[in-house]
């Protein structure tokens, strides 16, 4: 369904402060910074046929374009939702849409945090959800693209 | 109080979502395209004597701004809020400001949705709530209207 | 359905306390008298063409026969519950059952009073609902009416 | 005790909207009739050498009656409370007095439908309960007073 | 307003079961028939100056026409809504409409019995709240009554 | 066990600010000064036979030393708890121990205070509650406990 | 399906505690014996044509053998989760594989017992409750059996 | 820390609505201006030695990337989320991130304001809360910033 | 009202376990011990023109008379509840009486220790919160009350 | 540290109405008199090598004060809160500064009272509770400072 | 009851992970090995006249078989639930049919662990509960049983 | 650390009814059986050079006796704990001791199952969380482990 041609595309979208990665609580977020993540997520997609973009926002409406976009495209999307997890249901409606596999990631695990008694607004519409690896959630949900694109290069 | 000559103007305003009417979830937001909202809404509103201005936002910000603009022009509002209408409190705070009729509608009936306990944060606000007639909620909403401003034209 | 010849009929159903509409609380629930009510109602419906009887009861239980009535003789209702909107799930029951469109109406919005934080029992059954236009919600009723049967005058 | 001479009295009781089985939701409710339900509890309980009485109300206040009626008797009743499962305390406090054994049946299990959170009113003051049977509840609750009847004729 | 001539007409109002009194539950409610309670109330209103009417109905409808007929007339009410107390809000806004003082008793005291989270749904439109004293409850209320309407008989 | 002699002690108890009473928000409790409080309840008191003294403390433990002073003595109490109703479980414990009637009063009703959901921790051991009458309501108390001990003047 | 030969095997499994019956709290759970419901299970089994087996265990992952036991062989169950009823989902799960009625029953009514808010977690996926009649709940099970059987043998 | 010159910056970020200040609900919100605000929060800043910025916006987004601007350059806050204060987890990451104190205020309390249960969710990140003066709220804070960055001026 | 002479008298109102300022928890309370908070508000309440006496009490009962105190000479109080904080609604009541302002303040921010959800009985009646700067809120306190005078030298 | 000489001090403390043990509920609080209380605490003291003293108190602010007595003289502490356990943060924070340790106590079980379901207040603070041991609970205490005293002579 | 012969035997009861003291999370539970534990009951055990049986299971249904085996031979029991104390129904009715004492321990006090909200299932039934001493919980509760069975031995 | 030899050893841990994979709810679960799931692990395994051993139960102790075993061991573990997720505080407990990485699988995800309002018990104390890919969530979480333990061996 992706074309004939070069990688399927997928998209890595971040939340907000998200770009922020490397420059805040180290101790909650690992020291890798958003740089590291992009060429890893970039990395890993290549080796595994994706063309990966990764983008990050600190505004819902660009979200909920970007998820559009992919709704249209029947792009493949990795999300992290960052602190929209706990109220964008405006993100969560356009998630909603999704034409192909969504996959909800966390670098730590948002079900622990006390001070969060709701779970993710987005985790009933996404395909699957990874929590708690770091970036390393991220890698994972690229290798659970592949294995679902694999399974049926239709979806 | 809306001037001298030609129609009064109504602004007919949506939240996030709504733009991509017609291409999602059509078991629970009907068939309707965004477009012939657009369309029915100018004609059903010129036939009341109204020039309706229909619009969209996936934006928080931009929504506040076109409320202020309605309260600084004492342009009555039909806001459809969409997913803005279960916690954005800044909109509410300035759907609040309103200084003509501001009629909340919904095109399903939120208040049955499983998932959301809160009722609208602009309820309390509005004029009234027409919700759970697909787009003849906007129609009714725009002949609510028309009988607000029949009974008094300096609301 | 309706019969080969008059005007379709429409029962217009009305809680308790509300055929004391314009002896109580005008703060709340506005001047108009219950037989201004009536009278509206009526009027509207005859230029829409419907033959509208306007009823009230303080009674759950013959609440629940005139919409079992309805349900019999696929007769479309408005239905202003009062104060059965927080409890009478029986009420609900025989709402549940209509084999025509049944429209729920508020003269002021239910959601809106802080002693009453469930949302309206009946809201899930009803095709839709319009609160807070004061007898203005009963008008626009029956021409939700006049356009749901105008699209499908099977239904 | 109940005399010297025919079969025991037993009182079938049904709460609102009962009486029109068979004209309702039959996913929910089975497909036999009311009429079906009378007449099955009439034979097992002449079966049973009970003299079976079954009726069906709308009103609160002559279910509650009947229950005045059956505590003055000493009447074994089975009562299906319809709707007002959850929130007659009146038919509650009437059945609270009962001077025979009171057994609560449902056709289905409303223990499970997911709208109501709260528990049956009446069943702090059964004898017992029986539920999700169909009308087969009523058969089991026959059965079930038989059983009572014959541990102690006094009851 | 109350007249020219005999004794001020004051309706004492019982709800559900109440009409029972003696017959049920002695250690909750007191060995007081209800005959007994009528004559009592009757007695103590003669010697206050008042021609004091019993009424008990097991029905909501007929509270809520009495209630309006109080209001209608400007007739104090002493008002027992036994089981109603939880759920009634029906009679609420009945009481609501009151035009002379009303006044809300029970036998015991609501706020102890634990199955019973919900405070009165009448306690906020009532005058006043007198609880706990058994039949002497209703003879409290009417010495509160003579006292309210002594300080102002326009009231 | 009151004594062979002169009329029976009764202890009119008030909670915190009470004491107050006249300098303090007049639309809550009334024009009424405390002096009137204590003028009112000692003359009534003399009539139907009673040596009334009327107290007021801000203090918990002085509270509490009160009541435990009326158990020892068997001497009635009419207890105003102001604000200790919603938190003095000290109060509470020290009026379970009670030997004589202990009235609980209000000047308004704290049921109907949106900002106090719980109820009146003290309501469960006292023998009954009256509220909403301004000072009328320890008038009522000082004539429930007449009542309540021309019954049985043991208690 | 349950063969060419002999009586439909039923198992009657119990949970926690229950082989204990006799020996523990008789206000609650009646005076028969644990062996005196094998007896009263079998017996009336044998005349319904069952060939029932009754056991008990106090370990949840037995509970849930049994339960893949029953679904394997199509068998039908009584059960009485005892104590599992309020936290063993993993019984629940087992549970909901069933390929033949189930029907859970208790010995008094688990919904009164202040001490556990929750419902039964197995509720929704038996066949049917049955609750408060002593071991009579177990018989009148079995019945229940009998007739579902009867209607349909395919179960 | 600051460099060297001249007066230290400092950001006063006004959140969704505070740009509207004057024109709206002045009942609550005081009747300063905008501009007012603006103008006492420069002169007073200038006073104290800080180069005062104010900003205000209806975008979350652009929230967040003036607190990633405050945190990249050590600039003190002085932050009226606004609505946001109670949503806006994404502008609460971003506050964390903080490298000099920043403050929280509020014109009036929200503590107060009965339709938020909640409480701030960026309280837990700030320096400190001032609430309830008026605009006094943000002359307050400043002079709290003097005093934090006299006591140390590193941070 | 303040007087014609000296400079205005200010209370300073600190309730339990504050005095002990300096010998606990420094974590929470940082180091400065209660004589250091004693001088540093005397000396700034000169500054401003403030005759400023400090109390500190572990007494409800004590700290409801100093409100009453105040209220009573119209003096303007800061006020740090401390524990009372959270259940004090006696002191709350005195507090509601002010007749001048009245500014509470917190050492640490009480909104965000976990243990307590409820927020400060004593927001509502209080003029503003300062919170979270330790001895400094009331050094801000004093500013604030300055501020509040200097504008309205009658209040 | 506690000095060279004779037996280390302890102080057994005892919130509202434990001074009135033996005179009140013998079902809760056991048929023991304080003042078998009081000796049967300075024996076994005593025998432990002890100068136990036992005071009791229904004024909070003594007990704060005497908890910060303790706080100062490193004394160990064994407490029981009585009703304070269930509001009191005042004596909460006080205890939290303790410099030797601090055992909570109850007679009953606290735990096991429907009534309050918040558990102790005062128990996140101490060193362990011990309760439902009637006065054995004191007696354990007792011997659990021994315990702790001897591992540790400098605690 | 307890034979003539040698010393009472106790049972000392700990579920699941107890048995691996010693090698976990040192910080809560101390360094104490669970050998230790065992050695130090049976050592204070044997000092007191008992028989100590240390036994510890990860297994819901041997710990109710253990019950019932004490039950049965009225062997009092220290019981140690450990995660069993938030969930285990099953454990709760085994221990309530105990008949001898049965005491609660607790190695830290499972009320100030945040993550559990509920108390203790098993805290209603047992004589007592001892808890936040180590394994001096145990050794407490086996005084504590010495003390019961010394006032009465046929307990 | 995992010694010198062969692949290290990686346990596959299942709880309840797990091992029904296939026989139940393929809806769900999938259509995959449990044997496909040993496989396929145990096949990936090899590939990333572990020994991969899978098991699964219906016992709460088993489970806590594997997660032991593992912990002694330093095995890295794969953990589904089905039903135990929503209530084994047994399992979490024992779980936390972990000396290796254990990350938490679920087939669906168990934050999207209306009738679980709990999050898992054990997602605090993994090192992460996959759920929602069907037996993908076992493969990713098998690529997890060897991406943990490439970075840091020791683990």
């Amino acid at each position: 369904m992706s074309g004939t041609g070069g990688p399927r595309r997928v998209l890595v979208l971040n939340g907000p402060n998200l770009g922020r990665l490397g420059s805040r609580e180290p101790d909650i977020y690992g020291a890798t910074s958003y740089q590291g993540l992009v060429t890893s997520c970039r990395e890993l997609g290549a080796e595994l046929g994706f063309d990966v973009e990764v983008r990050e926002t600190n505004d819902e409406g660009e979200m909920i374009r970007w998820l559009h976009e992919a709704a249209d495209g029947r792009v493949p999307v990795v999300l992290n939702p960052g602190a929209f997890t706990h109220y964008s249901y405006g993100m969560r409606d356009a998630a909603a849409q999704r034409t192909a596999p969504l996959i909800e990631v966390h670098i730590s695990n948002p079900y622990t945090r006390e001070e969060f008694r709701h779970t993710s607004v987005v985790a009933a519409v996404a395909t699957g959800t990874i929590a708690g690896f770091g970036i390393g959630s991220y890698r994972l949900a690229l290798r659970a693209l592949a294995e679902e694109l694999d399974l049926d290069p239709q979806v």
